[in-house]
């Protein structure tokens, strides 16, 4: 029985018109609205033979056990940034959801394998700034010390606000129990960039996640009156910080793949009448390549010590956070190739700026691939968000397929 | 009778140790301790055979009624900026009194012509954003209209505060009947810049204060995730504003005393993950002849037009505030240089950056000059802003001179 992807859209659209207001989707992990989209996705589940339970870290797990105990799971998030998209997160889950129907229909609810679907627990990470929280957890990457004390804008603690969703935050770690006889995971999600589009191409197979530099970059100069300060006798910090905001472009333009964003910047005293004595600024590096990452790394830091010598300044850079590139399992993009391949006829590798459960998933040592469809105008975390109808049923027939050439992997193996 | 330039400097550390804390000075107009600090200005003049009288913007005027009713007025201003320095606006009015002390005595208390000193209100405008009230008001410049709803931190509006200090905002252009028979206007003041340091001279005399253009530049791009934007894709707002902060260094380059500042710099959304959609700068200009300021005021709108354009962006400008050059007396500036070069054995001749309540006067048509004295460090607006003692002495010596000077030339005028 081939699954149905109207029926996915159906689910899509329902979920968009219980948890979306006029500026988008309301799906923030630990508020109402979240448990209400869960609940939601409950209900879905009473047609089928699966059980259903959350793990210590708040994650949801769906099972429809297999003659072997050996797992595959598919799994996204149902949680969304405030004011954000219809298919960012829940495009995943719903996709999951109609393939454990037609996997279940296929095989009289008793599939070779276990097929495991899990909806991550705060992926985005929008109301405490710690994304990826679920999936981590599970991972046993994350250390909970540093964020249990982050507040949302209310001041309310992430341990209170995880309390009331039933989530001991000491405990979360046991959701490392879950990893158990998983074989493979599989994530579909929508691009949230502009690649696919421009390339005319419906779907893509993402390589892996792409590592990340963060860091914080400070540059001191000198306040000064902007009328009484001769050009010459200035120590502009904003001057030293424009020219990395525009070095960094050359630095990225040396890699096919790479990105440099300088995403903040902000000025001291920040006012119209003085030289800028102190500029703060961001930068973000991203590629697949560790050493293409660590290059560029190297590449902005000295750049930016060649610009603060010129300008009389002095630099300093602290890490905001950092993660290594994470390539997804070679055998797992091959299928996903072909699947692709087969739904659309061509197919295109490419590697995920954006970070995904996914990454998680893979750091866990679990083989994991991702399938990516088409953005429109390559705009996600925001009610603009969107998908061609004919691609996202393109997208739910190919990762359809990568499920059964998966669990046929699985029994090769 | 020469003047005494030890009391003025005991005058100057008097009021210093009456007004200021451990931060700095604390003078602030139209607040209690900037109603201390004329309230001890008060007991000094007790000495003195003259009147004394606030007008109806707050300015306080004092006579030495002279032979005639021609008058010669010595100006600046008691107010500081919060964490201010002791010598900004005060160096002036406790030298001019140092000045009244000294021909008081040598002519029996009835000089040639009148003699007043003005101790103009509110020069700062740190509280409410409006600098050069009280001389503006004199002057005619000053519309109330746009500033009598200003508030200051705590929400307090101009016109309560100023009412509290027995001032009515409706009246305050009743200042204008102080103009009466004023033959020039003489002023000294801190550099606040680094040029005479630099030159190794105490003195120096002002052509003028220079015009300023001041603009808000907006840049106007695609907000869009730092993670899947490929770098060809953007529409990075920054990179506009980088590109113009670097050019405005060339723009100001071509002429000798131009300034150009990018003194604020605004990213939105601002954070690490996004790639700039809009940008907001400022930029202040300045150059004492009118057609520079123009020429570098269209440089800049046509260079951030290109910017734009290279950046697949677009670009709004809206003036904050200008003002025209305005140049001093060309007789009483050659006063003021045999003044200086009596003095110190050389002069330098420079336009003044910031502005002053003597570009006010000037604006209504009095004879005007100013007299600059070396700030160390080009430092003022800071706790840390000084001058060595041996140059404030020699800048009441000179001070002194010019208003002789000045008194003969309104003899021979």
């Amino acid at each position: 029985m081939p699954i149905n992807p109207q029926r996915m859209l159906a689910d899509l659209r329902e979920l968009r018109s219980l948890t979306a207001d006029e500026d988008g989707a309301q799906r923030v992990a630990w508020t109402p609205t979240w448990l209400k989209a869960r609940a939601w996705f409950y209900e879905k589940l009473k047609a089928l033979p699966v059980t259903q339970h959350l793990d210590a870290a708040g994650n949801n797990w769906v099972t429809l056990p297999g003659k072997s105990g050996k797992t595959l799971v598919l799994g996204s998030h149902l949680d969304s940034v405030p004011n954000g998209g219809w298919l960012d997160g829940c495009l995943g889950v719903l996709c999951g959801l109609e393939i454990l129907r037609g996997l279940n229909e296929d095989y009289d609810g008793k599939p070779p394998f276990t097929v495991r679907l899990v909806d991550w627990a705060d992926e985005e990470g929008a109301r405490f700034g710690r994304s990826l929280f679920g999936s981590s957890a599970f991972a046993g990457t994350h250390t909970i010390g540093a964020d249990r004390v982050r507040r949302d804008r209310d001041g309310i603690t992430l341990e209170d606000a995880l309390r009331q969703c039933g989530v001991d935050v000491e405990k979360i770690g046991g959701a490392s129990v879950e990893r158990g006889d998983i074989a493979a995971y599989l994530e579909l999600h929508i691009e949230q960039g502009p690649v696919l589009e421009r390339l005319g191409l419906p779907l893509g197979v993402v390589l892996g996640t792409k590592g990340v530099e963060r860091h914080a970059i400070t540059f001191h100069g000198q306040e000064a009156h902007s009328g009484s300060t001769p050009m010459g006798d200035r120590r502009d910090a904003l001057a030293a910080a424009a020219k990395l905001a525009l070095e960094i472009r050359s630095i990225a333009g040396k890699h096919a793949d790479a990105v440099c964003t300088m995403g903040s910047v902000k000025t001291f005293p920040g006012i119209v009448t003085a030289v800028v004595g102190r500029c703060e600024a961001t930068l973000d590096q991203r590629d697949l390549d560790v050493d293409v990452l660590a290059g560029m790394y190297a590449d902005a830091k000295a750049a930016s010590e060649r610009f603060a010598a010129e300008e009389r300044c002095t630099v300093e850079w602290s890490k905001i956070w950092n993660i290594e590139p994470i390539p997804f399992h070679p055998e797992l993009i091959a299928l996903c190739d072909e699947a692709v391949r087969e739904v659309s006829g061509t197919s295109h590798r490419m590697p995920s700026g954006p970070l995904h459960d996914a990454a998680e998933v893979c750091r866990a040592g679990i083989p994991t691939v991702m399938m990516f469809v088409q953005s429109l105008q390559g705009i996600s975390h925001n009610k603009i968000e969107d998908t061609r109808p004919e691609h996202l049923e393109m997208a739910a027939l190919a990762f359809d397929r990568l499920a059964r050439k998966t669990l046929g992997w699985m029994a090769s193996a």
